[in-house]
């Protein structure tokens, strides 16, 4: 590319210093997402994580990210097995998102749900609204998380028509059905 | 960081081919999202676009992507400006996202709004739910895309108590006021 002052890797500039981490979570947490369980299994062993930094980034090829914290309790297995499926949960799956967080030991979560594969090997959960199993192609550091960019290898069968959804510190319940609307966001991914 | 096969760069595995582009499309059309309006202003020019691929990466330091694609009519001046600001929706907003997408000339789309500044000169939209001004510190090529990672360096003040909300091809307006849930996503990085 030309034209940009951007670089490939990751230079600070001390010159303006960021924001509090405090008053980012409080901003961030105005931020409306899906709820995802991420799941992985393999020679690095089952694990899985509730997770909202999950997003498209190409249909050319099919590839999404996620963002992880290197100190969560998946994130050896994920690293170990280098895929991962993306269950995105329906508005009925609250509960599962409970199981998935905190402290929760790996056997209890999966006991929490019925799970299925793809072509991975990672855990699909039955009734999600939508899963995307991956291939982990690349990973990016980034302060505490590493970015993974993940490319679609398989996809489980749509359903639910209602979707489980992450705002202002609660679960939300987001009827999907309804007419398109006539604008589409241009540069999203997908 | 030991004990991972995934590549910090790039590697296609030609082994498993990726899923159709279309059925991938389909899937992700599932997943709900924040709407952002992403924009710029410097030496490389004033330019906007309506974006969903936004989320949090850290909060140390205060960081979150924004994918972009490299066709885009604003990728020029974002590349350029190595700046800009992630204004998140309010409900009311709907009108304004439309304006941003498509191929609405620039000057029509921020007629569209009133507009301040803060710390980097990029158009913060008034009466946004939020915004993120930031500084891009690293871009990762992937695909049609390229995934920008930006440190915050000042937040707008909060006021709106309703979110816009894509998903299913329709926009959504998700009340945000209500009593905190119990259990939050663990490995959400805010």
């Amino acid at each position: 590319m030309t034209g940009t002052g951007i670089p490939t890797t990751t230079l600070p500039d001390t010159a303006t210093p960021p924001v509090e981490a405090a008053a980012y979570r409080e901003a961030m947490a105005h931020l409306a997402s899906a709820v995802h369980l991420v799941t992985t299994d393999g020679p690095g062993g089952r694990a899985g994580f509730t997770a909202s930094s999950v997003c498209s980034v190409s249909d050319a090829p099919p590839t999404l990210l996620v963002c992880i914290n290197r100190t969560a309790s998946a994130y050896a297995a994920v690293s170990a097995n280098a895929h991962l499926c993306v269950n995105t949960l329906a508005g009925s799956q609250r509960s599962i998102a409970g199981a998935f967080g905190g402290r929760t030991p790996m056997a209890e979560r999966f006991a929490a749900g019925s799970w299925t594969r793809l072509a991975t090997g990672a855990p699909v959960l039955e009734g999600a609204l939508t899963a995307f199993d991956c291939r982990i192609v690349a990973r990016h550091p980034v302060g505490s998380h590493d970015v993974l960019i993940c490319e679609i290898v398989a996809l489980a069968p749509t359903g639910a028509d209602e979707s489980l959804v992450y705002a202002a510190r609660r679960y939300h319940t987001l009827p999907l059905a309804g007419p398109p609307a006539p604008v589409e966001p241009r540069d999203a991914a997908a």
